[in-house]
């Protein structure tokens, strides 16, 4: 199509509530109008890329034998009472009621849905193992959208749901549709995507997986060993610590530390190092505001999803009152009150630490647990670190990163089919609940990350395959009629052999031109102008700038074939 | 894909609680399956009809120079509450509230969030004409849905926004969707589908077609001239009584009419013809309880679409109180009190009415209403009726029908860019807000109007350019190794030819297997036996019994590709 016509605006200034890069191209390129907090319209560059990504998401859920299905926006409250989710999810989940007052809800995910349109159909061992998918539009109420397509409100996912007789059945298959992730990833141009165990949450199940693109921008920490295949989300990664056999014991004993509230400035006051102190962190238990504190290592943080997980207990950061008994800033295990606590494991071991004496402005040094405290429950509470030792390999190798989540795949067991009484009969007349697995990808976020991975200052760099045009045909002096012949003539030609061209002959400097071109990032370009005309060429550039060849005019058509093939295949 | 693994159940008994012939066969069928009331999933081969048809009418909006975007379904109040129509729409427009209490709604049409895409880029007539279309899930909170998919709640359809300069561009461009609707029709398999004019009610604007399948089961009352071209929607159809020349006053008498509370009891009793009486019927204001008495030949009724129109008043059929000083059942224009009374024009001219006498058990006979009421105010109320006076034509040849509405169209004017404040500057530097039109279709409602029209007791007989795959392939007899072979053969020559083939290759008898056949509803069948292989043929047997042959097995691939061509373009 003619550039003049697209409909949408360009400029050039990076709007100031853009905090990350592929936002602020969106915006500038005229990809996305922001309609209200997390919730976007797509122009049609933008809906052009969608649509793209989708066709090879649904290529490669065929290919593992999905069925493509489609399932409602709005649910009845109904479906999710039956799994429980109605009741268990938050506010994340919108639920409102309908002209009759029957309360309805926005699906954000459609597990019950799954279950409940093949509930009849997998009667019989005979029909599994099955899979269908859907492409749809999802609401998750977020309290913090952020960072334009990279969390919204309002989003195209596609989620698929399988369904097995065995656990064999369904690890096979799940292992299935995690290479068909991969080739996902690698086809719309981020094969650098890695997967990372997860924690399953809301979702239920026990294994899970998610897919990463790991940039600096993501929103998840991420611990990967420089030595090993080990990889893990912060949320689940253990943290070893191996302590140095300790120093011979000394007495425990109180020190005045006067207005020394954190273990920073206590170390510094007692000019002892971090890894000598015992640090307490303070939880409360949702339910019952009952104090929980978690001991640790001086120089370590409390990890609060392995923390909550461990426990079992939904806890949240304690709000310490006059009337709590705790004395906050000061808190140790030594004639602690009013509080349950648990040390973790990086403190086992170690004896003269400095910790509160539960007394203002006062702390004890030479402290040793087991002596001073008693027996102590010891548990893996702590945020893997920096260099910290790797739980396969063993060496101190592991990295800290950050990643965007794009994808993510579980084991859910039979937690839905069991709750909504989903069963088939087994050869041998047996009634049992079918396992299922359940895969999501979030198209507008893909876009966006791929956007994070592939852009410049002056714009998106499209990998061919998601690109909205494969070719910008810029006519440089349109008003020169040698020049805008010729480039009309390469117009139809290209559009003839198949080629998604976007053709730029507005009567607008080469500078705009060529700003506009880098904004919509086509991977080929093509330079049509006077002077190009007078050598009998024209100028072929990617805008990765690895291709800039003038190419004989007669030739243009091919080469540019050739190389959009090249490039689709690469 | 293989039958066997095609996921959805099919059945024989026609469900009780269909109405209509699409919903049956697609709940026979496994095509949709019921989730809320008016809210369905759609299985795989639902699905891919759906996809079909959006393919359809993507390749015709692009052909009349739409651009595809896509809007939210969910959005914030406030966008409709610029244009005013939070306020003026009824219940079917869904509100909630989100997380952070902010109002939001489900997008049932999206002029508004059109109008907020655009307002800044089309800030100049330069910009103009252009049309954004998307194709998108739609939430109406009916009160009634019914017919599976023909009234449901939640939808998909492709809404499209074209933006003008002119009235006579909008005209222009109006014509050309027209025209791009009929093609959509054509090619989806229901030619015979018409516009009528229509009434555009709460999306504003003056001229509305709706695009019509003539269908005992519609929803809609149609009138349509059998000489000339003349179509409309009852709602907006004129009714043109010419009377015969009046025969000699008689005086007028009050009687005695014991117990004769309709008029066809009054008429009876008196020994008159229905049309040789005024009939009163009562309506209240909505916002005053102001009733307001339309008096109207008695043989015809009231068209209470003309009659809001008219009246520009919201009014409700009456609730007669005793304190309200209306005699329900004998209520006439003579002694009248308490009511506004107004004419249809089915009364001017006659004389010897019988009416009621505002008095119980009497009525009048020998009415004349200019001498025995006085000055008369008369409007067209009534509906139009079976070999009533076309409009156009003049003649008697009016006939009525029913149909489903399968599409509408609308010149909304400024009603949306005047509201919402959206401008151009012309090329001498003045503002105006541009016109605006709007086109719709709804694709599942499509789909099962195109069932209603092509099918019949076994299953729906689905066009060539829709149906879900292009050949249905059964192998008789399984077991049979030398039928097997040929038949997986087959499947894998039709595929490699590119042919979408549904492969049935169970081992049940011919009629499960044909009957499944019949509910699929694809339009070639091939049919490979031990019987046939004897022979050396394959049986090439069309949906539609068209087409139904012998074809020797070396020529079955060329054969079926060369039918399946033809009933492409046909």
């Amino acid at each position: 199509m003619k550039l003049e016509k697209l409909v949408g605006d360009r400029f050039k200034e990076r709007p100031a509530d853009c905090v990350i890069d592929s936002h602020a191209l969106m915006m500038r390129g005229g990809y996305i109008k922001h309609v209200a907090n997390g919730i976007y319209s797509s122009y049609t560059i933008m809906h052009r890329i969608a649509r793209k990504i989708e066709e090879i998401i649904r290529q490669e859920m065929d290919a593992i034998d999905g069925q493509e299905v489609l399932f409602p926006v709005v649910m009845p409250a109904s479906l999710l009472e039956e799994s429980g989710r109605y009741e268990s999810i938050g506010k994340e989940l919108l639920r409102f009621t309908d002209r009759n007052d029957s309360p309805m809800l926005l699906g954000m995910t459609h597990e019950e849905a799954a279950v409940q349109l093949v509930r009849e159909y997998g009667n019989t061992y005979a029909k599994y193992p099955f899979m269908i998918y859907q492409i749809q539009t999802k609401f998750r109420d977020e309290a913090r959208p952020r960072g334009g397509l990279i969390r919204v409100r309002e989003f195209t996912m596609k989620d698929a749901y399988s369904y097995h007789t065995s656990q064999e059945d369904l690890e096979t298959y799940y292992a299935k549709a995690h290479s068909a992730y991969e080739r996902i990833y690698a086809r719309v141009g981020v094969p650098e995507v890695v997967s990372f165990a997860s924690d399953p949450g809301m979702m239920g199940g026990k294994i899970a997986h998610e897919f990463m693109l790991l940039t600096p921008i993501g929103e998840d920490s991420l611990v990967i060993c420089r030595d090993c295949d080990y990889r893990a989300n912060m949320e689940t990664a253990a943290c070893i610590i191996k302590n140095d056999s300790p120093t011979s014991p000394e007495e425990l004993k109180k020190v005045h530390t006067p207005g020394t509230k954190t273990i920073e400035d206590v170390c510094k006051f007692l000019k002892l190092p971090l890894e000598q102190s015992c640090k307490a962190v303070i939880y409360q238990k949702a339910k019952t505001g009952e104090y929980v504190i978690i001991f640790i290592r001086g120089d370590l943080e409390v990890n609060e999803a392995k923390l909550g997980n461990i426990l079992q207990e939904e806890l949240h950061p304690a709000v310490v009152t006059p009337e709590s008994g705790l004395n906050a800033g000061y808190l140790g295990p030594v004639g602690l009150k009013n509080a349950v606590a648990y040390f973790d494991t990086s403190l086992k071991g170690l004896n003269n630490l400095c910790c509160g004496a539960n007394e203002e402005n006062y702390h004890y040094t030479g402290l040793q647990i087991e002596r001073d405290f008693g027996a102590a429950e010891y548990h893996d509470f702590a945020k893997a670190i920096e260099n910290g030792i790797c739980p396969d390999c063993g060496k101190s190798s592991l990295s800290l990163s950050r990643g965007i989540e794009v994808g993510n795949i579980f084991q859910l067991g039979d937690k839905y089919t069991k709750s909504m009484d989903m069963k088939y009969t087994d050869d041998s007349g047996a009634l049992h609940h079918p396992l299922m697995g359940c895969y999501g990808i979030g198209v507008g976020r893909l876009a966006a990350a791929v956007c994070e991975a592939h852009h410049d200052d002056y714009g998106p760099i499209w990998p061919m395959s998601i690109a909205p045009w494969q070719v910008h045909l810029c006519c440089v002096r349109a008003n020169d009629p040698e020049a805008k012949a010729w480039a009309d003539k390469l117009y139809s030609e290209l559009q003839a052999g198949g080629t998604e061209v976007i053709y730029d002959d507005r009567p607008v400097s080469a500078g705009v031109m060529f700003s506009d071109a880098d904004l919509l990032g086509v991977p080929i370009r093509v330079i049509v102008s006077p002077r190009n005309m007078k050598e009998n060429v024209c100028e072929v550039v990617t805008r990765t700038k690895s291709v800039s060849e003038k190419v004989e005019i007669a030739q243009v058509a091919a080469f540019v074939q050739k190389l959009k093939t090249e490039m689709l295949n690469s």
